[in-house]
């Protein structure tokens, strides 16, 4: 089953069904389910390679044949997670922010991108302090490169002129921890409770204009 | 042996054989295996009630006069965490602080801290994102209890006057939460690498100087 033939994608203009791409599609099929477990409120370090085979209708062996142990699935998770970070940075791009009150609309941006996949920011905000060192260190790695392409968006919107590159980069490294902390809270906040709801944004919305007030007035030393 | 009468501790003055102090001592004996499995790399959603009571050296049913389930457990984790985060303050206040490079001693007072008590922060750093959403709730409630006692503080020194207290609550929050998410940065630094270590230092430094930065020029709408 794990090697039968996948589904064309919708939209896909380059040949479906080479060797590499037929390989990628069945390991997304190992991908899922583990992601499924994951929305089901279980921890990435507590599922079994078992359970996740099971959960994608494969026997046990097929697993192997993609992922070495479930550390590199979980590298694979991370990896999407890092894809998922960086269509944020070119959605926001692209749609360009209102330069009135840009701080507000960038956190509304990020809470509805965060509800639309859950499971992506559920796995990254549990695995970025989780069991696992390698995918700790994944985690991190996917941070700092979410971190320097924001400082180079930011570069060239003009924004915070002043500020050398590794200031910069420093700043928006505070940003995405910030963020990728916030998911955690965004994901978790009870339905029908928009005052809470109302809460939460102002209060990100704050903490990240405190931030660039202070890259404002970073002098280097 | 979960209710075999406990050694009595050292410099405890109160009555150590009450009853409650004894129930207290059977309970710390199932709280310290599952940090020790903690330490060991595991993650605490990824923990078996089984694997807990065999470390703890009782039978099964011996947990479940303590606790109802292994979030219950979790819960008196955390509530050790709350304990130690709320020590560190009072450190930093018997200890005062050098008004030169006042962030920077904080900083490395935390570091030394996190590295003393690592698996209490490693259950925090993991669990606050992790699989069990009584255990994140519960941390985020300490971390809030943190935020405050830290803005009293900082109240009590004179820092900040200007602002009210609800943003300085926030801003504590800010700073907490980047404490946390370093928590596990340090933690992973590879030993014998001075130069990496100095720079998570440097790092984490300038991103506290640019929250206290934009702090100060913070002025409520």
């Amino acid at each position: 089953m794990a090697t039968s033939k996948p589904k064309p994608a919708k939209a896909d203009a380059a040949s479906p069904s080479s060797r590499v791409e037929l390989k990628e599609r069945t390991r997304l099929r190992l991908i899922e389910p583990a992601l499924t477990l994951i929305g089901q409120g279980r921890g990435y370090s507590s599922l079994s390679l078992r359970e996740i085979t099971r959960e994608a209708g494969v026997v046990p062996a097929a697993f192997y044949r993609h992922f070495r142990d479930l550390d590199e699935l979980g590298l694979a998770l991370v990896e999407m997670g890092g894809v998922t970070l960086r269509h944020l940075l070119r959605e926001a791009r692209r749609d360009g922010l209102s330069p009135t009150d840009m701080l507000r609309t960038s956190v509304l941006i990020y809470k509805r991108y965060v509800e639309e996949r859950s499971l992506v920011f559920r796995f990254l905000a549990g695995e970025r302090g989780g069991g696992s060192p390698v995918i700790r260190q994944a985690i991190r790695t996917e941070e700092s490169h979410f971190a320097s392409e924001m400082a180079q968006d930011l570069r060239a919107l003009g924004t915070l002129p002043d500020l050398s590159s590794p200031a910069l980069h420093m700043i928006c490294g505070l940003v995405v921890t910030t963020m990728l902390n916030a998911a955690s809270d965004i994901l978790d906040l009870p339905k029908g409770r928009p005052k809470q709801e109302q809460e939460l944004v102002d209060n990100f919305v704050h903490q990240f204009r405190v931030v660039f007030l202070g890259a404002r007035f970073w002098r280097e030393r």
